[in-house]
């Protein structure tokens, strides 16, 4: 039905959620607040969403793709670096400084690091209500059930023990 | 065809256009500036762009429809009054403070007002590379060739006096 | 799901409701009678719709917009002026004779009028099965809540007081 | 490219090419006069388009499906029976008098014919600007090179003969 | 909702229902075994789905169309011919050997003949969890109700006797 | 313009390139041979295309994504361990016998490995002409610029050591 206007209006579209960073002191220095229609029921059908990111000095958002979006984003405070690789491996990477706008084209991989001395935050926008978010990483490394070795040492041409080092390093905290 | 990539890659799809406000020095106290595909080449089929919307104290974002995108807005500084209307003539408005977010259903007339006694700025952003913009009376009033008197008179229901009264406002200034 | 089938041929998807001229003595002169997925529930999914237009001698299809939807109309009878405006405040108009056609581009501000001493009727068709109306003097002028007049004033650049006048038009007759 | 309204405005998007009926003295005693973007170059990209159908007594716009497009049908004059068939071979039919609309779903095989004794006319709007009509007779029995006559026979469980002979009926009068 | 993972993961996406020929005793000598949102729940919002097609010797996929859905094909055993029938009637008909793959364009009419001494069979894809058949004859003469014999008649430009005779043939068998 | 039939049908849309397997002593022990737009000129707009992926015993399809598209495999050959991870971080896998069939959605990372003693073959099929291909480990540790090693070691969590070593492993071979 492309009527979404009836159904969500009695429901807000709004949301203050991203006014304050988010907390930055976990493993990546780096935290995503998202404001997609989990958050927001009256996005449903409209085809888009925010997010905040706040990087503490040295966080990174770490190699992640959106399967059902292209992101934008405007850097609020700070200098972040950012990158994304095309499906022929080229890397395209830039300093965004405060002010500045970049694009994540839909499904390929991207990260953001900040390399500067001072805390960052960005507003990312995406054309879709539930653009979807898979941190490379988490995914070979942390999921559930787990990917089995051999897929992850043939993958990365190493050997088990190096495997379940990182597997380690990403296991639940007890 | 399906493959952005390719032909954007190589343009850049990043731009520093939105850092610094626009001026507000005008009519309505407020300034567009946009960053959609026209200003950004690589945003060609990405299917998103932003723009960056400055408010003196008292300054109006006019109504205006967005014929091709939904809108969703990040205010950056001070506390923004918003409002769409819905098919059905009914009025959703909100004052949002810093930080906080909204969004505007594709289509539909909408405006900001700065209520504040400080500058306010937000970001937009919209899920086309080239929404559109449509401010209503400007195309009412100052469109090129003119809208003939007798269609305003009987739209708003008003003299020919007070039709021609607006169109003068929005005439090119000598 | 891309099945629309199943769900609506047991429902019909034809009507004689447009077969008649609507009533045309209202302010504006003119009447519309829609065939949308409100009316023929087996439109749903279809992505089509029409609706009839009938206009007294004088009558006006008030400048609105279809934000969900091209509209492509066939003028029944008599000879109809009509016009669209393009965001870049270019307007488009044309009278259209008895079995011509004009289209009317997704979301963009149009308007039709019969300039004419006889009665006039077209058929419009929709790329939409819900293409939604919305008129711009109604949403601005009569919508529930209202506009405040603060934004009205900046918006046409006239005093309360023609607010207030137009205002009063618009409201419910008693 | 989103934004079709820069390449379109300056070409016309309206016709008088369905004004008046087309000639019905032919085979099927029926005739379709399209009006989609090879007539009008302007339509590109908007997603409508029409045609006009005139109908002899008699006559027959003979079973055919539109690959890209929902049909939507208004009569004019007279009364026409149509019907469509679905995927599950459930025929639905219903004899549409002046005034009334029927629609047919985008890609299945249906039929119009006129069992009255006076001409009919229809007006039919299509969701795309260039909806293709491939009738199922001239399709199999008509086509350049020509379908075999073992895919017709085993298709129809009929006999070369009789294939023959229906091909003889398709073949260009000479 | 943009978001089938959620909804599709717990149920099943995969089938073992295509490893198997299906049977081939029939009156066209070929059998579809589908595997579309109908058998394998999962598939719902994901955009493909698959069908096998075995051929006995002589066997024929008679002429059809996938209302909702382009088809590509690849020979798992023999050596198929196959063809389809453009909107401007032209037929592009081509031999496919084992291993070789052929497309047939949404909504047109194609078919696909063993014109061999052996068996042969096809795994089919589709872009739609739905594609929709409609074989042309059965849709002409067997569906329910049926097609009346004039608008046969008319539309092949035969007799109402071999419109019966072609009726007799598709009757379900007593 | 969604009229794809004229431009494509003068180009051939078949193809043989996937009757033979790939040849499969390289690194990974697996061979795609892709039969998208860029090898059949003639798919394009068609939204479909296929290919054909060969695993020596022990090869391995390493973890990656389709960024424009669905996918859905055939086993011709063989029997294959597959598996796909969600943005919840779950692991959905199967082992997959001939003739089997299993779903990929759009955008999310899989893989598949010959775990037996045999050869296997599988066909492809994608719901996009152009569907893309985006190894995560050549992604990430062979790009051109090369991905900084600070971005890896966060990522992943280990030493520039290791970093350092898995990128030799994807070096160009001198």
């Amino acid at each position: 039905m492309d009527s979404p206007a009836k159904a969500t209006y009695p429901q807000m579209i709004s949301s203050s959620g991203l006014a304050k960073p988010g907390l930055t002191n976990n493993t990546f220095g780096a935290t995503v607040t998202p404001a997609s229609v989990q958050q927001i029921s009256g996005l449903n059908t409209l085809g888009v969403s925010m997010a905040r990111v706040d990087y503490a000095p040295g966080g990174i958002n770490p190699p992640h793709t959106h399967p059902r979006a292209t992101e934008i984003v405007f850097v609020l405070e700070g200098e972040l670096d950012v990158g994304f690789i095309t499906t022929d491996n080229k890397l395209f990477s830039k300093t965004i400084k405060k002010g500045g706008i970049f694009t994540f084209p839909r499904g390929l991989i991207h990260f953001q690091i900040n390399s500067g001395k001072v805390p960052v935050a960005v507003i990312a926008a995406f054309n879709s209500q539930l653009p979807g978010t898979q941190r490379v990483a988490n995914a070979l490394f942390a999921s559930s059930p787990t990917v089995e070795d051999v897929v992850l040492t043939k993958t990365f041409q190493v050997g088990t023990k190096e495997v379940e080092k990182i597997k380690a390093k990403f296991a639940p905290k007890k």
